[in-house]
């Protein structure tokens, strides 16, 4: 039996959803060009392609969004609880835990599974924000369901209609963190999926992976860098540094792209305009010539900046504080969660790999008084 | 890239835990055979081994007991939660709501991972009553720490103290369902361990994924199918029809065991003990009826009865309704989650597969008014 710790060389399934070309820097969701979605869909048409593999005509489209649009609010038991959560809780223990809530309600449900995908999808961003109001003890702010997607969330966040800019840079970047193929936290509702648990219970699970700083936390810890650097002038030495003592810069490679991650590029442009913005353009220019050094030095060796780069920027400049960065990026791969467990259970198998024993055997039992 | 859709021959990782020996039907929690530890040992102590390689000698077995019956209570927001759920919650949902919500309070506290474990193991039982005795509009019963782990979780249940013979079965039930190698749920505690996520959020996609009816369900359809039968002379025919119209019988196989699994053999004795306490024998009765003929037919094909051919006989007899089965497999195997999750830990690799993608590429984006 072949022992393969991380899986990195296997296939736990085949899709049709997403596809990666890490040689060339694509990425597709169903077929169609990231570059092409990014300028030209918007959240609720993509998530409409990803879930149901086409792109709605204008009646299916409306319908989606009305449905996006009426689910957004929660049981006032869910409300109490985030009403009553310690406030400086973890905001993806709270995410967990409200969705995990939700699934208790929805138990004898039912419905579609896409149905619960979307329920779950829109009522995210209403568990987010009225966190986020709560700790800062905030008046919560009720979703507006003639807001898109992307422009309620903000709307809850900060109580203030979002400007076009701000509208346009959170639906990208939503769109951009979709769907990834599989991932761990994909990965880890679908072994949830596979024993034919429910989608809620799933997607406790992925929450619960996307939680671990391996998988969620690197966008806020290349925020982090650029404001440790502070000033475009001192990139240089402190790049130089860091590689010379060892250390990784943050928000650079990735296990499959080996060259620019084209979701990087496409964040840079718009983390450009909301920074101009929002007055963080120093920021910016940190980020970009971190970019400009790293890809020189490293690039040589296929590592250049993935999504993380960008993104902890973008949604730092949307208002949300590093600590929610997780959360919003679930807001955002919940519609990609759900996706792959659908397409999982069409033809689902368990999934049990198996361990390889290295310990003794035949060991005698003794009595307790015997004992060392 | 090799597809490997259940990951049956795939090994996740080196273990010095449980040793399975399929052929032969043994089964070894750290090289002890699992026939010794049912006989000699119980739940304190055999949790003890597991996580920590050894039997404990008196002082620290009393260091554990202690420990273990110090942390049953549950913070007060967690009891208000179980008394104000709906009755009608499925019980897994209760349970996976209430851990998802203890690893709230607990995410800033810097104890040690086994510390934790105890924790949530000391805790598990508690949740499980409080909720039994909700849903009956009973009062609850608050921990006794003089008990017993495995008999303070049946007084807690029924409000007395269990017989001798009660306190020995569910102490056994327990300590067999304490760990198996890698199943589904242990391995789902593992993705999203390898994410450095925390030890709440791992055992919250454990209790997920033992939820599903293909892992943690088939011990109450086998306790279903007993009852449907009825009568032992009614089953030579019922399983005659079963099998020739196609169906399993349930309890019966193993993806590992191709002869009798030693958790049954052991289960058996103690089902006809307690089934002849609690005027229930009938219903065994009927069990070793259905195992007598089940083995002699499908034997020839290494088809036995599994754990839980029995354990759902054993639990029903325990006092526990069929919906709460899972929940009492998920207060053993929590034993085995945490102790997978800290031997992983050891030596961490993101567990992140791939996937084989057989869609279109470049699809070309077309306006909303030219779809169809």
């Amino acid at each position: 039996m072949e022992l393969k710790k991380g899986l990195e060389d296997i296939a736990i399934k085949e899709t049709e959803i997403t596809y990666i070309d890490g040689n060339l820097g694509r990425l597709y969701y169903r077929g169609y060009s990231i570059f092409d979605l990014a300028e030209f869909s918007n959240f609720e048409e993509t998530a409409y392609l990803i879930w149901f593999g086409k792109l709605p005509n204008s009646r299916e489209l409306k319908d989606l969004k009305e449905k996006l649009a009426e689910e957004r609010n929660l049981p006032e038991y869910v409300v109490q609880f985030i009403k009553n959560v310690r406030k400086d809780a973890n905001p993806m223990d709270v995410l967990r835990t409200a969705i995990s809530m939700l699934g208790i309600e929805d138990e004898s449900n039912k419905e579609e599974l896409w149905e619960k995908a979307v329920k779950i999808t829109s009522k995210i961003p209403t568990i987010i924000s009225f966190f986020v109001r709560t700790r800062k003890n905030l008046d919560i702010i009720e979703p507006d369901s003639s807001l898109s997607h992307a422009e309620n969330f903000l709307y809850m966040l900060k109580g203030e209609k979002p400007s076009n800019l701000e509208s346009k840079v959170m639906d990208v970047s939503l769109l951009l963190h979709m769907d990834h193929e599989m991932n761990a936290s994909t990965f880890a509702c679908l072994v949830v999926a596979s024993t034919l648990s429910d989608i809620y219970s799933s997607v406790v699970a992925g929450v619960s992976a996307l939680k671990g700083p391996l998988h969620g936390g690197a966008n806020s810890e290349a925020l982090k860098q650029f404001m440790e650097i502070g000033n475009k002038d001192n990139v240089e030495e402190y790049i130089m540094k860091k590689l010379e003592s060892g250390h990784r810069i943050m928000g650079f490679g990735h296990r499959i792209y080996k060259t620019y991650d084209p979701r990087a590029k496409i964040l840079k442009e718009y983390a450009k305009m909301i920074t101009k913005e929002k007055g963080l353009y120093n920021l910016y220019e940190v980020a970009e010539k971190v970019d400009e050094i790293g890809s020189r030095i490293l690039g040589k060796k296929g590592i250049y900046p993935n999504v993380d780069f960008y993104a902890g920027l973008v949604f730092y400049s949307l208002g949300f504080e590093p600590d929610l960065f997780p959360t919003v990026f679930a807001s955002s791969r919940i519609v990609g969660w759900t996706a792959h467990i659908m397409e999982y259970l069409k033809d689902n198998k368990l999934i049990r790999p198996k361990a390889i024993y290295k310990g003794e055997i035949g060991r005698k039992y003794i009595g307790i008084q015997e004992r060392e």
